[in-house]
């Protein structure tokens, strides 16, 4: 890479990063969409086990064994999210536009004002 | 936007949008790590259901209407993430490459060719 | 059934209940032992989703269709984790006593008063 | 208990048992519905996850490690179900008979043969 080369995004640079990971240990039979998907699913319950007790997971009450636990369970979600987009075809920082502007028509900010209940039980 | 400014890193401007996002609404107060956990955790169980009966999930498996949610479930699932790394101070684009790292340690490709085993279970 | 017969356990009886409903709609090939885990974690996502931005989730903060929903999300839940225990032949009564038993172990109410954090952190 | 007294029935055995078990280490103040809903969540994740990777889950692909493991997630998830059940004041078996009674309406054993798309699907 010369130094001209603008630095690669993060979610792409991400995706070819576990492409070679999965690659180079021959996993892709394993790497099913259902599959990672469930893995995913599986990463966010660990990472919510670090909170389940705790009064709302303030800084205050994580230790540091607790911040370690969180940080890897976030990247460890982070990339099977990243896969999972990846054998699905979907482009996650679009969709995550998309979505956000779904978002702003089903929660209008003049109407939901400090109110999270679900859009469908307005 | 001037030609020589950088396009800024995706998860840094996901980051950005939900915090102007969750301001506009007055959702601060909700937006706790516990309660973004049990959200993020919501969502990645949204997404593995359209997988749940299906044989691997491949492209032949879903329909029109199975892609576009599964694209809006990965976006619910990233934009969770964001949130929570963002109040729990993590990097995630940083603890990512820290726990590929790891993995690496954990599953060394000579050793795991097509074996998708738990590191523990060695 | 003649006024001796004793009553049957609700756990058998939901399992014959169960294996009937399942055997009456050809269903049995979806519900393999991985199916079911997905589908049991798909149902205790959608009752925790009841409580997700509540603070305790205590009776005064339930309306009447939160608690009709998560009346119907705790019996998914138990009629999945039925089928589960069944076509993995554990006897569930049985499993949970044994828990019991090991957990009376691992936080010996003496040590414990009070505490609920893990018990690998003590 | 003389020899005259019927057994008592399961899920309400382990209902007791539940009860004195939280009493003995004074740990109701953690066991809130929402606390309870999340530890549910992260039980039936761990349950799954002895799943992710295999075919089916069928007998032969689950080692003693693995039975062992599932019988006590089984049980993890069922302790935790009856303590959420108890909390909101459901009857768990009644719940469940109810549930049954909807889907039988939902999936009509003569429509659904052999599909087990969601309801909402057809």
């Amino acid at each position: 890479m010369t130094s001209s080369s603008p630095p690669q995004d993060s979610l792409l640079a991400l995706r070819d990063l576990t492409r070679q990971f999965a690659s180079e240990r021959q996993w892709q039979a394993f790497h099913t969409p259902k599959n990672l998907a469930m893995a995913l699913s599986v990463e966010a319950a660990e990472l919510m086990e670090h909170f389940q007790w705790l009064v709302t997971g303030a800084a205050h009450e994580l230790d540091e064994q607790a911040r370690t636990g969180i940080r890897h369970e976030l990247a460890d979600v982070l990339l099977y999210l990243v896969q999972l987009a990846d054998q699905t075809g979907v482009d996650l920082h679009a969709a995550a536009l998309e979505k956000i502007a779904l978002n702003a028509q089903k929660y209008p900010a003049a109407q939901v004002q400090g109110d999270a209940r679900k859009y469908d039980r307005y």
